[in-house]
This record gives C-alpha cells, sequence and structure tokens, in this order.
C-alpha cells in the first residue's frame, strides 16, 4: 500500500528527506526562476491570444501539482512557446465558431488535455507518444518556431493581423504593412538585437570579465528581465503609450480563479481532437528535458507517472484560469542551474508568481508587446534546425521525407494537420519499409559453417538447393512479398528438389506468416519441392508448434544452416569445410533452436 | 521493346506458341464453364441487386480482357459474390442518394474500380493489396458470407425486404414474416438441401458407379445446372408463375449495351470509397486463386500484371453494361479441371455467353429466382469458416482479435466498415507488437563463446558490464521503450561501467533509433558508463557511418559480443571459456561486421 502511494505521490519519498540544506537550495532556484518566468508567462499568454494574466495563473497552481506528482526534481512546468500556438490555433477556432470565448476556450482546453495525458498515465498507455517519430518531432519543432516567429512579426511592426499558417499570416501582413507603427517597431528591432546579443554573447563577455562560472552563467539569462525594465522605464519616461505603442496594460490583480469546468458537449467534442495533438507533443517534450536532467545525476524519471503528474499539472491549470502547460526546456535548465534539490522549488516558484500576480502587475502597465513578441522570437529562433533535415537527409531519404512533409504542412496548413501528415507518413513508411523486406540467397563460405549472401560473398551453392535468408520478421505486409519471391526462384529453377528458409532475423510470424508459409509448403509440394526452415529463434519456434505447420512441412526445421546442407548435400557441404560432421545437427521436435 | 509489349500483352507470348491440341482443350473447358456459368452470373446480378442480363453482360467482356492481359492460364473472371455484395451495398446507397440508377451505378462502379486496379498495376503498387492480413481477409470472407447467405433468405421465402448488415436484415425479415410465401419457400428450401446433396454426396457417388474421375468431377459440379433445368420445367408445367412465385422473367435478348462514361464529379467521389475497397478484396481473391492453380504447374503469374489484367477486365465490365468482376475460385477450378490450356478458353466461354445472351435467354424466362438464391446460399456457406477464428486464437491473440473485429464490424456494420476496422486494427495491433519489442539480458555460456539470456540459461555475466539484446529493428516506435529500459537498468547498478547493446537481430535503425543511440550514448557518459554495440549487421553498420554516431560514441562497436567481453573483461571471458584469446575480437572501423 505504501509503495503504491509513493509511486502516484513522490513526494511521499522525497517529502520525509527533506531537510534545511535543501529548502535552501530550494528558495535560491526558485527566486532565480521566478524573475525568469514573469516576462515568459505574459508573452506566452499574448501567444496564445490570451489575456497576459493567464500566463501568470498557468504558471502557479499546475507547478504545485506537479510538485506533488512529478518523478523530475527539476523540471519546472508552465506555458511554452509550441504549445501556446497550438492552443492559438484551437481556441481560435473555437471562438471563430461561437463556442465559446477564448479565455473559456483555454481552459478547458487544458482541462481536457489534462483529463487525457492523466488517463493515459494511470493506463499505462505513455507508449502512444511513440507514434512521434524523432523526424517528424523534430520537423514539427523547427516550423512551429518559424510559425510562432513568424506571428510575432505583427506585433514587433505593430500592425496587427492573424493567420493560422505562413501564407495567411504573409498575406494579412502584407495587407497591413501600411499601418506599420515606427516607434513600435524600433522597439521591438532593437529589443531582439539587445536579447539576441545576451543570449550569444553575454556569458563569455561576464565570464571575460571576471564573474564566477555558475553567477556568469545565471546573469546571461537574465536578458529578457533586463528588457522589460528598460524598456518599461522608456515607455514611461518618453510617454510612448500615448503615441500609440501597444502596451500589456492593466492587468486584474488577484489570485488566480477558479473556473469550473463548462459541460456543453458540443465544445468538448471541437476540443478533443486539438487536446490529444496538445496532450502528446506536451508529453514528449517535457520527458525529453526531463530525462536529459535526470541522466545528469544517474537518477530515473517514471514516464507513465510523468503522465500523471503533467495531466495533475493541466487540470489544474484548467481550474485555475489558465491554458495548456508542459515542462520547458529552458526553465528547466535554469532550474537545475541554480541548484534545485527536489520538486519544493516549483511550488517556491508558484509562491513567488502568486505574489507577482497580487503585487506587481501594475508595475507592468508599460510594458510593450513588441518587447514580449522580441523574447519569444529569440526564444524560439534557437530550436529551428534546418541542417537536421539534412543529417536526416544523409542517414535515410524516408525519413527525411517524413519531416520536410512535417514542416511544409505546418507551415502551409497549421500545426495539427502537419503534425497529423507527419505521423501517417512516418506509419506508412515503416509499413512500406519492412514490406519489402531485405533478403538474401546465401551460400556457405569455403572452409567454415558460415552461410553469407552470394551476391556480396564468394560462396558455395548446391543447383538442387535454394536458400533464402529474410532479414525480417513475417507478417502480414511482407508475406506475400516473401511468397511471391519464393515462387518466382523456384519457377526460375527448374532443378531445385529443396528450398530453405533461414530465418536467423526472423523475430516474429504473425498469422499472415504463417498462412504463408502453409500455402508456400503446399504449392512447393504440388510443384514437387522440399520446404525447410534453419535458424529458427526460440519464441518464434514456440508458437509454430502451437499450429499444425510442422505437421505438414514437408521437410524439416534444422537448427543450423550449415545442418541443413550437411544431410540435404552431405558430398558437397564436407568437400567445402574440409572436415567431418558434427554427431548431429538436426534440431529435435522438442528442442527449441537458436533458444534465447 | 518486345519484351516490354510481351510484359504487358502475355497474348503476345502464348499466342504464338497456339496450335490445334490447345484449341481442342480450350474448346472443351470454354463449353462446361459457359453452361455453369449461366446461372452463376445471374445469381450473382441478383445478389448485386441489378437486373439478371447485367450478369451476362459482365461474364463477356470481361473475359475477352483479361484473355489479353492476364498472366494466369487457368483463372476466370466474372461476377463472384463477395463483390457482389460489396456492389450492392455501394449501389444501394448511391441510388438510394438520388446520384444514379443502380445499373447505372453498377458499371460506373466496375469502370471506377477497374481504372484504379490499371492505376495501381502500372505503377506497380500491388503491394498496397498486402495491408490486408490473412486473418482480416479470411474473418472478412466468413462474414460476408454469412452476411450474402442472410441476405437471400428474403428470396427464398418470398417475403422481399431489405438491409446492408445482419441486426436489419434481421428485422426487416421479422416485419414481414407474414408475408412468407409457401410456394416459393417450398422450391427454395428444396433447391438448397438438393444442391447441398449434389455438392457433399454426387461426386462420391458417381465415383462408386464406376463414372471415370474427370467424369464425375465434371458432372458432380452440374448441380446447379441441373437445379435450373428441373426448376424451370416445374414452374412451366405447373404455371406457378401465376401462383405468385418469383421467376427471373423476361430477359432482353442481345449484345451487351455500350455503355460510356457518366462524368459527375459527385458520382465519382462516392463512388471512389467503395471501388478502392472492391479492388484490393477482387485483386487478392483473384491473385490467390491464380498462384494456387499455378503452383500446380511450377508456373508464376505476376502479381502487377494481373493488377492490369483485372483493371482491363473491369474497365471492359464498365463500358458494356456489367458491374465489378474478378477472378473466382469455383469457376477457374473448374476450367482448370476440364483442361484449359491458355487464356483463349476465356475468350471462348465469353462467345459461349455471348451466344446465351443474343438467344437464350427465353428459355429462363420461367427460372424461380429462389433457386438462384438457393445456388449463392449453397456456394457462399461452404466458406464461412468459424473454425479460423479459434485456430488463430491458438497461434496468436492479437490476430484473433483483429479477425473478431472484421467479423463483428462486417456483420453489424455492413462490409465496409468491417473491412476498414479491420485492417486499421491489424496495423495498430502490429505497431503495438513492435513498440515493446523482445529483449533479453545476456551473459555467457561457460566454455562457449555464445550468450544467452540470464533468465532462461544458466550463463555468467560480468558486475560491471551489462549486455541488452534487442530482438527487433529499433525504430521510432519502439526507440523510446529501449530507452526507457537502458535508464532503468544503469539506475538500478551503480556498480556499472559498460552497457553493450547486442543487435544480431536489429534489422534497420531509423533516424528516430539513431538519435535514442545518440541520447544514450550522452547520457550514459553523463552517468559514466560506456555504451558499446555488438554484432551490428552489415547494412545497418553501412547506415550508421553515414551519422556522426560512431565518432562520438563512447564506446567501441564490437563484431562479436565475445570479443567486447574478452577486451572489457578479459580475465572473466578467458576463464569462461577455459581456451587462449582468438586474436583479434574487435571490428576495424572499415569492416563491416556480420556482413551480409
Amino acid at each position: 500500500m505504501a509503495d503504491v502511494l509513493k509511486r502516484y505521490f513522490p513526494i511521499l519519498d522525497w517529502g520525509r528527506r527533506y531537510n534545511g540544506a535543501a529548502l535552501a537550495d530550494d528558495l535560491l532556484a526558485a527566486a532565480i526562476v521566478t524573475i525568469m518566468l514573469i516576462p515568459q508567462s505574459l508573452a506566452y499568454a499574448l501567444l496564445a491570444g490570451l489575456p497576459p494574466e493567464t500566463g501568470l495563473y498557468a504558471s502557479i497552481a499546475p507547478l504545485v501539482a506537479y510538485a506533488l506528482f512529478g518523478t523530475s526534481r527539476t523540471l519546472a512546468v508552465g506555458p511554452v512557446a509550441i504549445i501556446s500556438l497550438m492552443t492559438a490555433t484551437a481556441i481560435g477556432r473555437i471562438s471563430g465558431a461561437g463556442l465559446a470565448d477564448p479565455v473559456t476556450a483555454g481552459f478547458m482546453l487544458a482541462l481536457l488535455s489534462g483529463a487525457m495525458l492523466f488517463a493515459l498515465g494511470l493506463f499505462r498507455l505513455g507508449a502512444l507518444a511513440n507514434l512521434l517519430s524523432q523526424p517528424v518531432n523534430s520537423g514539427f519543432a523547427t516550423a512551429s518556431a518559424i510559425l510562432i516567429a513568424a506571428s510575432q512579426l505583427k506585433t514587433i511592426l505593430g500592425v496587427g493581423g492573424d493567420g493560422s499558417n505562413l501564407l495567411d499570416m504573409a498575406a494579412s501582413l502584407a495587407g497591413r504593412i501600411g499601418r506599420l507603427h515606427m516607434a513600435t517597431a524600433a522597439i521591438g528591432v532593437t529589443a531582439i538585437a539587445f536579447l539576441w546579443w545576451a543570449r550569444s554573447s553575454l556569458h563569455p563577455l561576464l565570464a571575460r570579465l571576471g564573474a564566477p562560472p555558475a553567477v556568469a552563467k545565471t546573469l546571461a539569462r537574465t536578458g529578457p528581465v533586463a528588457a522589460v525594465i528598460l524598456s518599461i522605464v522608456l515607455v514611461r519616461a518618453l510617454d510612448l503609450e500615448h503615441q500609440g505603442v501597444a502596451v500589456v496594460g492593466a492587468i486584474p490583480r488577484g489570485l488566480p480563479p477558479v473556473t469550473p469546468p463548462i459541460l456543453n458537449a458540443e465544445l468538448w467534442a471541437a476540443l478533443a481532437g486539438p487536446a490529444a495533438l496538445i496532450s502528446i507533443i506536451s508529453f514528449i517534450s517535457s520527458v525529453t528535458v526531463a530525462q536529459a536532467l535526470a541522466a545528469k545525476e544517474r537518477e530515473r524519471i517514471d514516464p507513465d507517472q510523468e503522465l500523471i503528474a503533467l495531466g495533475a499539472a493541466n487540470i489544474a491549470a484548467g481550474l485555475t484560469g489558465g491554458f495548456p502547460v508542459t515542462g520547458g526546456f529552458a526553465r528547466s535548465v535554469v532550474n537545475y542551474d541554480a541548484g534545485a534539490a527536489t520538486p519544493a522549488a516549483g511550488a517556491f516558484t508558484a509562491i513567488g508568481l502568486l505574489v507577482a500576480a497580487m503585487y506587481l502587475t501594475p508595475l507592468l502597465y508599460d510594458l510593450p508587446k513588441a518587447v514580449l513578441a522580441a523574447t519569444i522570437i529569440v526564444a524560439v529562433l534557437s530550436v529551428v534546425d534546418v541542417g537536421a533535415l539534412f543529417s536526416t537527409w544523409r542517414y535515410s531519404k524516408s525519413d527525411a521525407g517524413a519531416m520536410a512533409a512535417t514542416i511544409i504542412g505546418t507551415l502551409l496548413f497549421g500545426v495539427e494537420s502537419g503534425l497529423v501528415a507527419g505521423v501517417a507518413l512516418s506509419l506508412a513508411l515503416y509499413i512500406r519499409r519492412t514490406s519489402t523486406p531485405h533478403y538474401a540467397i546465401v551460400g556457405q563460405v569455403p572452409g567454415t559453417e558460415h552461410f553469407r549472401n552470394v551476391n556480396r560473398h564468394d560462396v558455395v551453392t548446391s543447383p538442387e538447393i535454394i536458400t533464402l535468408r529474410l532479414d525480417e520478421s513475417l507478417y502480414f505486409a511482407n508475406a506475400r512479398f516473401l511468397e511471391d519471391k519464393i515462387y518466382a526462384l523456384v519457377a526460375s529453377r527448374p532443378e531445385v528438389k529443396h528450398f530453405i528458409l533461414m530465418c536467423p532475423a526472423v523475430n516474429a510470424i504473425d498469422a499472415s506468416g504463417l498462412a504463408t508459409l502453409e500455402a508456400v509448403n503446399a504449392r512447393l509440394k504440388d510443384s514437387g519441392v522440399t520446404f525447410h526452415l534453419s535458424e529458427v529463434k526460440g519464441p518464434v519456434m514456440d508458437r509454430l508448434k502451437r499450429s499444425r505447420f510442422l505437421e505438414r512441412l514437408t521437410g524439416r526445421v534444422f537448427m543450423t544452416q550449415f545442418g541443413a546442407i550437411s544431410l540435404l548435400d552431405p558430398d558437397r557441404a564436407r568437400k567445402t569445410l574440409g572436415a567431418p560432421l558434427a554427431p548431429d545437427f538436426v534440431a529435435r521436435p522438442d528442442e527449441s533452436p537458436n533458444a534465447r
């Protein structure tokens, strides 16, 4: 019982060992992360198309929920760029259809996605996220980053506009370029330049100036905070708001609201698809970050428990006026570098943001939206990795194809279409690859008991025997391929009397594969050819024994290919090997050949 | 050029060698098949919900087209039960929606399905049919046969009705049972009993009476023809038509009509889905029959050319007032047994049916529809194979699951839903199986260079080394599974210094697998563990060399697992083997280990 509780509530484990030293570490880390999260939370709320305060709300309750359920000591959850973009797309459609206002759509999306994550965790179905291949995931990240950066141009230039794909955004920008607001654009472009400099050059500069490494590392990440403070001072000093620079304005002060779920079947149905995609992406991002950090300490996170924790965090966001959240890379690294010792650091960060939401929002009144847009652009452009497309192309053409389809689909048709197209294409390509498996006609390497591809090696074969080695599991999508090859081979060599299927790389044979073996056996019999198997793996053999195939097999199942040739063409095998025959090469019926 | 022509027109090959003996064989076979096809064609037209003459039309031009393009010497194309049922479902919906009358929907469906088959053949995409696993195909055949038999009950009982799934049919029958027509039911039930007896007992009876085997075999198949003749005589003698027994009635005499395609985008869109499913099923049925017959002669059919031939046959059906056709098992076997020597037999059969369509239809006026329904029921019930569900269950639970889903889906929701559900489920189950692959922690079998599962064998391991053998290709759906396992193993054994991934059954590593290996390598490095590979296959190694993984790998790639242990724990390896070390166990960088 205690163990079950500990599995679902890791806090029961680390909480008992909590002490003063850990508390001091956690408090310091929390202070640093809080300062960094304030502008980020506001920026991602704007990216999601929501009022800025929702970003703060999404950074409070979810952190506490994750601290209760999470297995990573240093993962920091909250709004992140890619999820905020997906949220923007979904709530744009929902509110456009008049199903709910954006704020309601946002917290309902978090709630539904949280419920899905929680359920996946309870049923230990985290493996569903595996359908997203690495190239699709990477292409999706790159394309989303480009889309996110493009979506912020309208704010940087002060022109406004909309669009959920690159073409719409470009058309919208082109139509509004006459409204360009010079002061806004000047602030935006300056902010981008400053943030880019801070990101790339501040750390080495501070190091050269003699700052201790830890301090230099942390200070270098305060670029966005400095940009926020400087721009607020500038706007206030020059009264830029009255000259038309868009500012964040009045943010309601106070505790996050309690937002009970809206029970509307039509709304839930419309949210289900986006929520499912958001759940998958948020789980993958979060687990990737958590695993990277855990490995540094030779610790381990539990992916299924992470699903539960992320689910709880999103449900918390959904009940307190937030929007979908996940584990963020940048903030988690800051948390780790700042020395966070336990998930309590996340809870302390939540307290910091709560204080900000209650008391600091008036200070942010004059913050230009263009500066928030600049922080988003600089943050996401570092994710763009076009080089990955080329390195993937070098490694695997079909993986690169799936990646390119995801990038193009996302840019031209939006995040959801791009993701679905990528997943469908990578599944289709996988099925295609395994449906035309690698195989080889093999012969004996002279002087050895080894058998190799006749096209690659100088080997000896018998005219009356064909041996085909199949380098893939035999299943429905490739069963007919094998069948066709076998018939073609036998039809092309009328002198053949034995056909051996060599199976050292056949990890499984499904019912279609079995049916094919039965058909091959029957038809080779009609053609006067005996059918044998060799080097069948233990589990595969165990399963074949549950069918009637072995009774009907015209030939035998040989433990080794050399055993097969020794029996079927003993003269040649002996001459080729130049050594006497070993006593027994043939598998007894009760013996699992190649047992594992 | 001549070779290309010969590939697409096999007639150029066999036509040149045609002679008198082959002509005599083909003429005899054609006469027998013609007599058998007349009632079958009428029956399947009624099953498809079309006028009887369309069945004759579908058995004329398509046979000539197949004779031109087909690679099987004995395949006989024409209407078959399962395709006729699918046609009935599709044209019921199309004509219900007012898009076209049934006859037009029927020939347009043939045309579109023919165009699809033809295109698949030209682009050599026959492999698409492989998506239909054997259990799904078998379940679909069983469920369709039950549906077909159920759909004929209304004709046997003379009550009429409709429904495209079992529940609708049952409800319709139940509502109309009061209209039961006794004379019709008596004829129908008697016909079923007679046909069943002819099918099961006539052949042995004739053999006992001393008929030569070939004659007995052929005569035994004339049951349906005898039933047709006897019932016509009976109806005419007792004037049963005027007592309400439904008869075939007046069939228009003459050549098949020319039916040009209807250009209606909405109609084409509505036909596309059913046409695609019909194409797949008809290709699979046809190729299975053709392969079975070809194997008996040690010949070979070309599946892609078969697609072209089937496509041409269906286009021919579509242009001459027919409906979708495919290679039928029963008629092809009759053709083969009757001694058909070349595809010309099919063309002669077409002439026979043409004569029937022009001159014999008045003789069929009094044929009771109930007798046609009886021939259908007896033909399809032999296909029902419920035992296959149990034998599949014994062999593989997940295959049996896909089969059961197909059967239930087809019976309850109709042919199209059942088929789609079955294909989707078998793909999902395959992905699930490969996403949690078999793996083993292995150790050295004392006294040998072999390594086996520590849980199955008495083996020796080193405390500082973990060796995991992965028994599946590494790809996106199982990459995270492997990663989790590796981290869990390393976290559970703090003394570990080396991790070896043994890859003898890894047939491929995709980009996601590569990314996982990179991540594992980096994170094990962070944990102070060196990462090695062993027994990597040639093609996999070739591909890894195209990436930067091998440069970054903290450990080495060993040609053999024994080589790895010999280098990493030489004392133990030597002691365990009790023999001196071979000179070089380690793969040189330029050497393909386990080359194939």
